[in-house]
């Protein structure tokens, strides 16, 4: 990410590093041998019992990292979440990171892990970044396994009246493959089944992955996948997995994918990492599960949230908290000078030039987010996540900017120098929460109308004027509240490059309308999509994928991963 | 399988068993902590470091175990190969299993695993026939990577002019899905790629399936699969992974899933178990590492090939002996008295009734698998698989058939006793070892040409009259002389319930011909398959899948599984 050729790569910082045995990690966190199964000698999961056990443990505060609107390569929010937590165990705090785990997919195509970056990172990478504890596996095969059980449905004579031109279950692989993105289904005669239109999305898009990251326990994750819409029958009326009686296969698929896993960050904080749903057709957030076992086991536990606060913290506040009934102290908005030059007009090539009057028009579109958090009475931090292309005089008018709009602001090196770099921001969040009362709350009711709730995100959240419907989306909210659907809340898929739904307005544009085509039920996850503008559900491949550069060496370590 | 009311599930079974822990089973081996990496406490995977070292121990005595032409419930070879290993360690003999691990496909659709029954099974139960360690879902991945991978080179200016009509390469899921056995991807625009036909097969049917388990180590598998034939170009030349550029790639997906895995029977016999290829369109045996891993370990290894003698054994002894290069020291056959009686034309429904005469008819065809294994120089005892409903004149008359004809034959009743009923089957195993000479050769030349090898094994396997190729398939056979490929064994991909190509010609045909309607090549595991009838790849659902009985308790243990 922060791109300098005289530096070791990620993977050569994560290879050369000496991990503690995760026995290690478990053991300082006082865990015994029958809370948590080995994965190799650093990776575990955390057993159900031992989950069971910890809830009677008192909660810590849990600390979100967000960001402003970023550029594609994103602001660096993974490195500082990693980076802040190694800072708070420098200053002897008992820290957690709760983390996404990361998909294959963009790990094939384009260069670039979730797993933090530099000197702040999480370990194993290699493992992580690939098939990790086999999580992601196990959502794509239950994914698939609905599907199966769907078109089987329509083969064995269709109890339930399924319109197959009305089923919304897709399939889905942990990939980036444009060619799945619509395809027809079901060919070669009576005896291969039902043609008709379907699609695949990547794993991370599909329902199972955001039911999973809400869910509180096996039992509740069985529930929340019996709610799943599948599709509607030839009266319109919704079809769930529920009524195809398959949530016992569905939930059997996934009883080791709901338990989290501990590993360790380079400094050996240690890290739950657990879910990662997409950050625009879902939330976007790590598991509840992991969330809440991190606050048990620590006193403070920094997570983050997809993309810039407009989408990742405010569905952390709308939705997973609220889902999982608990509520951040803090935050941490991550800033690049590159990002903030951008919204200030600089076209990308130019990034690596100092421009101090682009920097400070651009710092609009930080303001608008810091204003987000305010009004939702969290306090905050902003972390201005340094790159080496910075300048001194760039950096200084940051601090200027920020002072005089009493911002609080520190600099994140965390990526050059470890936790060491992040010792000012840790302080000055740990400054932010003992001087600080907290008065959260969230900005709709979830009794609001859905209307209401997507207005109120569009006017408060974004900065927009209104909101607009087309003509399906309407329909659509009239069916919903119908299906007694009212009262769930919103997930907003919106362009994460601009506060709107345009991707080209950058900085922070006013006066702008943004427009919901459809909506799409998530029952099982407990939200309605509004999707605005094109959503990807399935990425594809750029014109050299990552893919070529991969390979192992005669040890069997991984080459060109990152 | 043997199926009685009042006796345990096979789950229930498993779930009240006592293991050891895994590392307690590495250590009676002599494997040292760094020789292993642990998937919870019951489960281990061999590290390569620990591949590599074993290579120096002097080579076990490896034991085949095969059957008759099985009925649809299969014969028990699995049962029988645990038991038997379960007896030879009750012998006091160090012995290990090698079997192949289940495809969660079957376990979803029809009740029945891959891990043994009754007595006789390998643990944890639960975990193999579902993720495992996750190898399968590797393989997918890969699968799945370059399938991506493929259609992207399409879309992004298709430099090595691949026809789109002549994609040979298929996705794939480990899941029985027939709605995707014939589709049409890349559908929707320029944007969404090029359409074409496209079909999924069931993972244990991907050549990578195949090659990962002919592999003899990383740099092995990676060079086998750079050989996989993905296309035809608009030359008709073919298009191969390593002119594509990934097979870096894909070993690097694949790194861990080489590795064998270790887990225990019932009475702690310590079994490898790796790899699962289809027994029709591949070569049905597990991994060549694991084998080879084992019969470094143990000085004895009880190893199982998928289907009737007619094709698994064939294929163990041409395709996968000679691949890893080394030989069966003795065969085990084994046959029920259902499987006979059926042989001798007794209808499903009336299986369970005595029928001495049906039996006496039945019995050509285990003579025809008898004197397979002998043209191969082998020696074999033949293990009767005990049932419930076998009564006691139909054991005598079965013993009496094979005792005229001069057949080693001893009962087996480890399904119901564990080792315990297989010490007799032990016994003489163990004295055919040490009383014959080992005369074993093979039965073609790999240098003969492809329609000389499958003509050999239909006149000396199958017992067949000719072979008939279509003209498909003659003309393949002209191409793929052309290519190279003469000189690769045949992998047949013929039904498994009759010696013939005809299922429902039982019993020992004769003067029958083998269709062979189409070449495929497997480059990258090294044979040519020759398909005859229908071969399925893509296996489908029944009306009521064994899903819809599936669950989890209270606490997190699987429901509805066995």
């Amino acid at each position: 990410m922060n791109v300098k050729s005289s530096v070791k790569s990620d993977i050569e910082i994560a290879q050369q590093a000496t991990m503690k045995p995760i026995v290690e990690i478990a053991d300082k966190l006082g865990l015994t041998d029958d809370d948590f199964e080995l994965y190799g000698k650093y990776k575990a999961k955390l057993s159900s019992s031992a989950i069971k056990k910890l809830q009677e443990n008192k909660s810590g505060k849990v600390i979100l990292v967000t960001a402003i609107n970023p550029t594609p390569a994103g602001e660096g929010k993974s490195t500082v979440t990693v980076g802040l937590a190694d800072a708070f165990q420098q200053l002897g705090k008992k820290v957690m990171v709760a983390m996404r785990e990361p998909s294959l997919g963009p790990t094939m195509g384009i260069k670039g892990g979730a797993t933090g970056g530099g000197y702040s990172q999480v370990l194993p990478m290699e493992d992580i970044n690939l098939h990790f504890t086999g999580d992601l596996h196990a959502i794509t095969t239950a994914n698939n396994a609905l599907a199966a059980l769907i078109d089987n449905h329509l083969q064995q004579g269709n109890a339930l009246n399924i319109d197959q031109r009305r089923i919304v279950w897709k399939r889905a692989l942990d990939l980036n493959d444009r060619a799945l993105r619509k395809v027809i289904v079901g060919l070669g005669g009576p005896i291969q089944g039902v043609p008709r239109e379907d699609g695949f999305d990547i794993t991370v898009a599909s329902e199972i992955m955001a039911v999973l990251c809400l869910a509180t326990d096996l039992q509740n994750l069985k529930l929340r996948l019996s709610r799943m819409v599948v599709a509607y029958n030839v009266d319109k009326q919704p079809v769930t997995v529920g009524d195809l009686g398959v949530e016992g296969a569905l939930t059997l698929l996934l009883k080791e994918a709901v338990k989290p896993n501990l590993v360790q960050t380079l400094e050996h904080t240690p890290a739950l990492i657990h879910g990662g749903p997409f950050a625009n057709i879902a939330h976007g957030c790590n598991s509840v599960i992991a969330t809440t076992a991190a606050s048990k086991l620590a006193d403070y536990v920094i997570t983050e949230a997809g993309f810039g606060a407009d989408l990742g913290a405010e569905k952390f506040l709308h939705i997973k908290s609220r889902s999982a009934g608990f509520k951040p102290e803090a935050v941490v908005i991550v800033a690049t000078i590159r990002a903030l030059k951008m919204h200030g007009g600089v076209p990308k090539t130019e990034l690596v030039n100092e421009n101090v009057e682009a920097l400070k028009v651009g710092f609009a579109n930080l303001k608008k987010h810091v204003e987000t958090i305010q009004s939702f009475g969290l306090p905050f931090v902003v972390a201005i996540n340094k790159f080496i292309s910075d300048t001194d005089l760039e950096v200084q008018a940051l601090f200027e900017l920020c002072e005089k709009e009493n911002i609080p602001v520190a600099l994140s090196e965390v990526w050059e120098k470890g936790g060491k770099g992040g010792i000012d921001l840790a302080e000055k969040v740990l400054k932010q929460i003992e001087s600080n009362e907290l008065t959260y709350a969230p900005l709709y009711d979830v009794s609001d109308s859905i209307e209401v709730k997507i207005r109120t995100i569009v006017q408060k959240v974004y900065g927009g004027k209104d909101v607009e419907f087309s003509s399906k989306a309407r329909k659509q909210l009239k069916d919903f509240e119908g299906f007694g659907w009212g009262n769930l809340p919103v997930c907003m898929a919106k362009s994460q490059y601009s506060l709107s739904d345009d991707p080209s307005k950058l900085g922070r544009p006013t006066d702008f309308v943004v427009t919901v085509r459809e909506l799409k039920p998530s029952i099982g996850a407990g939200f309605i999509v509004a999707l605005t503008g094109d959503v990807m559900t399935m990425p594809g491949l750029p014109k050299a994928p990552a893919a070529l550069k991969m390979d192992v060496d005669e040890n069997g370590n991984a080459v060109g991963l990152f």
